[in-house]
């Protein structure tokens, strides 16, 4: 009997217990799922970073820690997390979040927006083709990569940035310092998928701003603080950047007296671009275990160096 | 020497004549390309249905007429046209119909226009997954084809429909009467795509609007005739519709005055979901007559009893 125990939020354990217990069923795995074990005797804690759970001291026989959120940088600093540490990436989040980048991405690019506000002239403006409209993904994790290359098979050519180098079918990889400058010199739309770490902090700041084409479009799904939100505003006010939306940000939700509510140029999205769904993420969680049990290396397991 | 005559508005020949040349050099061809030779000495006409030309009886040598339009309908009636009439199925043209469609079925999936028009609050509502969002598409020629792909590839279940029998991979294909019923009786999005013959007229009335879930939303990019205006204004006035975007109308430019501009449900954009680009579409013109010169068959030749 393996001993799992639920720490995330209590509104959470209605919409996973029954989706955990088919996966670990399906898995073949014989699971004492409960909120409640002795800590002493917990094999897993399937975890939100936002649990009551933060001292893990006592879970001394615990072999893995398995996050529901994709981002853990809440937690990647905690001293007494000792034992592995797994970042979920779920199929069902992954595709969510392709659907919304891609959706947004097209809006931009087709101007949506004036059409749905103006409805009352004939005037037609065709917009050029996705061939012609550089679009670049800042991160290339499992996220980054999935709306890449959704966005190479609308037809846009995507250009992709990240830390360390990366290959990727169809998609102008570009690295480091000089590759950032790169990748955003010739992009009419940035989406930004980074991990939130100390290296990615303000990404987006006044310098890297002034790299875009004049009216480039920002699209953040990502963390809120791969901008810096004064030079955002700023660069919206001066024109350098046309549009914006923004799905997260640094205080969620966000104060209803921030300048993004009330900017023209900003579409403000209350973090949905992703969620992790109950019944693919039971899955990825049952395998992980399926894996641990089996004394094999657990999947999408965080560097606690690099901090994802 | 191929004598070529370019009969379309004469602000069409400032866009097309160098992309022309440059085609007919690509592809080998001796072309003297005008838009005035004498009638009896032409070899083909580059064509729009919209041209001063209408009666092709003096163009007596003429192996085909190869029109820069999608849609023939204006012109396939024509008893003085007996020589082929090949319609345009341009690549770029295509793409810009899949990226239209695209971006408007995404908008509807992820409740776009709310997010645009309530930016007052934090209401986190995330959009099913588009698995979960049954599309159809009316009409699998060229344009339904790649829409219909592109759909599948962003993840929603894709049902086709065509007057005769076809197979795609990926897409439930479905054809004639019953298979009408069967496509529409789930479709949360609907993207009309069929060409405008006298069989297409009114595919959308009040019995087929009546079989779609309640909510519905129409894509109309193909033509104006394939809807019963009055009996979607009806449906829209119900909630049996949700909302209709609409690019194609009876009358173009659409009368100010017309109900679909007023309408809080409906979106009207003014025929741009796809254009035929001069590039890609030069291209096009210059295949054909490279195999009508070498005694090939024609490509996108128009079947005059179909219409298409």
């Amino acid at each position: 009997m393996i001993n799992v125990q639920f720490a995330a939020l209590p509104e959470r354990w209605a919409s996973y217990q029954a989706p955990l217990r088919a996966a670990f069923a399906e898995a073949g795995l014989e699971v004492d799922l409960r909120l409640d074990h002795a800590p002493g005797e917990v094999d897993y804690v399937v975890y939100a970073p936002n649990s009551e759970l933060q001292d893990f001291t006592p879970y001394t026989r615990c072999k893995a820690v398995l996050s529901l959120w994709a981002g853990v940088e809440k937690i990647v600093g905690n001293q007494t997390l000792k034992m592995p540490l797994c970042r979920m990436v779920d199929p069902g989040l992954t595709a969510g979040m392709v659907e919304w980048v891609s959706g947004h991405v097209l809006r931009y690019h087709l101007g949506i927006d004036r059409t749905i506000r103006t409805q009352d002239r004939w005037d037609p403006v065709v917009p050029p083709l996705a061939e012609e409209r550089p679009v670049t993904v800042l991160g290339l994790g499992a996220l980054g990569q999935a709306c890449a290359q959704m966005l190479a098979k609308l037809g846009f050519p995507v250009t992709g940035w990240s830390r360390s180098e990366k290959s990727i079918d169809g998609i102008t990889c570009r690295h480091g310092e000089p590759g950032l400058r790169a990748a955003l010199s010739a992009a009419e739309i940035v989406i930004l998928l980074l991990p939130d770490t100390p290296a990615t902090e303000n990404t987006l700041n006044r310098d890297t701003l002034a790299l875009l084409p004049r009216g480039a479009r920002i699209i953040n799904p990502g963390r809120g603080p791969l901008v810096e939100d004064d030079a955002l505003l700023a660069a919206l006010d001066s024109g350098q950047i046309g549009h914006a939306t923004l799905d997260v940000f640094r205080v969620e939700p966000l104060p209803l007296d921030h300048p993004y509510w009330a900017h023209p140029n900003v579409t403000v999205t209350p973090h949905i671009a992703a969620e992790t769904r109950a019944i693919t993420a039971a899955r990825v969680i049952a395998e992980n275990i399926r894996l641990g049990e089996a004394g094999q290396p657990l999947r999408h397991q965080v560097d606690r160096n690099l901090g994802y």
